[in-house]
C-alpha cells in the first residue's frame, strides 16, 4: 500500500501563532488536527478537551496539535471575532486556523479531507500522510495508541503504511 | 423582614417566546432565571444544563425557567445572531432574553440585580420578590430544595420571608 | 388520604452510632434512608454519594440521613466485617444499620418496605410516614425538592398528605 | 541499558481462567496488570474501568489484561469469597489472581514489584520485562501510547530498552 500526501490545509486566518503554518513545514513530526466548530456541543465537551490533553501528554518535539475551525453551518454566528473570544475563554493555546469558506457552505479544507462533520480528529504522520480520521468521540486510549504508533514508526525508521 | 419586588428585567430581544415577557406577568409562579454568556465555560458546562434539568423536573404550572443573556465581555463575539445559533445547537427551548447593553459594558439587568459574573442563578418567588441568587455552580440538591420552598409557600399561603 | 406509619426498621447491627436508632425516636425530623449493598455498582457510583451530599446539604436539625445495608444476594461476600471496611474506605460517617437477614434471602426491612432492589432511597416525614421511595438513580433536583417539601410541611404545621 | 525480567507473580487463587497463569507463558504479548483492592475507591472508580477499557481497545492477540488483587489492609473484609462477588457485580471478565498473603500484611507480588499502594498499573513487554508502573490515576492517552509502544517494538523487532 502506498499513501499519498495529505491535502494542504487552506487557512483564511490563524490564531495563536506568529506565522501561518503549512503542513509541509511539519515533516518529521506527527500532526494531530482537531477540526471543530465553536458552537458544536460535542466539540466543546469532547473534541477540544481531548486536543488539549494530547498537547499536554506528548512532547512538542514529536507531536504538533493544530485546531481547524471548519464552519459549515451558522456561518454568521461563528466569525473569527467570535472564535477569538472562544479561544480566550476556553484557554486554547495551540495554533488554530480558520478553514477558508467556500460558496458551497462547506469550507475548503473540510472538503479536501472529505470530513462529514465536527468534531473530526485527524492524524498525519511524520512524512505528511493522513493516517487516521475519526468523526465524533474517539477514545483517549486508542488515540494515544495511534499517535504513539506514528511517533515510533518515525523514530525507528519503520516505513509504516508505505 | 419585608422584601421589595425584584427589579424589572430589561430585555433588548427575546428568543423562544412569541411575546416579550415581563416579571409582573408571572405572579403566582416561581421564576428561575439563569443569567449566562454563551462563551462562558462554566455556563455551558454547568449553568445551562442545570436550567434545562430544572425545566424538566418541575411543572410549568408552578415554575417558569428563563434565560438571561448578560454579556459583559467580548461583546462583539456574542451578538444575538451568535446567540440564536447557540440556542439551536444546545437545544435550549425555554425563553431567553438578551440583557440590554449599557455604555458601561455591564448590561442593564445585570446591574439592577448586582450580579458579579456568570453563571448566576436567581429565584424569584410567586409574589415577585428576589429570594436567592447564586454565582457559580450551585448544587442541584440545594437549588431543588429552594425552588420547592417557594412553590410550597405559595400553595400553602405561607407568607414566607415577608 | 391518610397514611400509616412507616414500618419499623429491623437492624441486626449498627455502625457510626453509639446507640441503636429506631424511627420513632426521630419524630420531628425528616428521615432520608439509603438502602444499599456494598457490592452494588449503582449504589457505589450513585446512591451512596447522593446520600453523602444530602447529609451535607441539609441541617441535621431538620434532616437525618441513615444507611440501610440490605443484602439480598452474595450474602457471604457482604458480611458486617466487610461492610465496616467499606464504610471506612468510602468515608461514610452517617449511621448505617445492617438489615436483619431472613431465611428467604431478602432481609426483613427490605421486605417490610416492599423494596425491589438497591439502591432504594426512602423519605419518611416528621410524623413517621413513608412519603417517597425511589428505586435506582433519582435526580438530585427532585430529591432535594421532596426533602424540602417535608421540612416545610413540618415547620409550617401543614398537615401534608394526611 | 539492560532490563531484567519482571518478578514472577505469586498467586494464591485465580478467577476467570480455567488454568493458572504465569508471566513466562505470555512471552510475545504485552501484559497489562492492574493491581487493585476491591474496597479501594480509586480502584473502583478509575483503575478497574480503565483496565476494562484497555481490554476492549486492544486485540488479545497483542495485549493481555490481568487483574491482581493485592490486599494490604482490611484483610478480613476482602477475602476471595467477597472478591468473587465483586468480579460478578462489576462484570470483570479478564483473569484476576489473588496475590498471596504474607505475614507482613503486604502480599508477595506487591512486595516483589515494590508497589506502594493501589491502584497500580503495570506494563510488561513481550520479552517479560517490567517497563512501566503507575501508582494512582494514569491518563488513558499516556497508557494507550505506552501500550502501543511495546506492541510496535515487538512487531518491528525493535530491541526497545535493552
Amino acid at each position: 500500500m502506498t499513501l499519498a500526501l495529505a491535502p494542504p490545509i487552506t487557512i483564511e486566518r490563524w490564531f495563536n501563532t506568529p506565522e501561518p503554518i503549512a503542513l509541509d513545514q511539519l515533516r518529521g513530526k506527527v500532526v494531530v488536527m482537531e477540526a471543530f466548530q465553536m458552537l458544536c456541543p460535542g466539540c466543546v465537551s469532547h473534541g477540544i478537551p481531548q486536543a488539549q490533553r494530547i498537547r499536554e501528554a506528548f512532547s512538542q518535539e514529536n507531536v504538533v496539535v493544530l485546531g481547524l475551525h471548519s464552519v459549515f453551518e451558522h456561518h454568521a454566528a461563528m466569525t473569527p471575532v467570535s472564535l477569538e473570544a472562544f479561544l480566550h475563554e476556553y484557554k486554547i493555546t495551540f495554533p488554530v486556523g480558520v478553514d477558508t469558506p467556500h460558496a458551497s457552505g462547506m469550507p475548503e479544507t473540510m472538503q479536501a479531507y472529505g470530513m462529514q462533520g465536527t468534531p473530526t480528529l485527524l492524524l498525519i504522520d511524520a512524512k505528511g500522510r493522513l493516517r487516521k480520521q475519526w468523526l465524533g468521540a474517539a477514545s483517549d486510549l486508542i488515540v494515544g495508541a495511534e499517535i504513539m504508533r506514528l511517533v515510533i514508526e518515525h523514530h525507528a525508521g519503520i516505513t509504516g503504511a508505505t
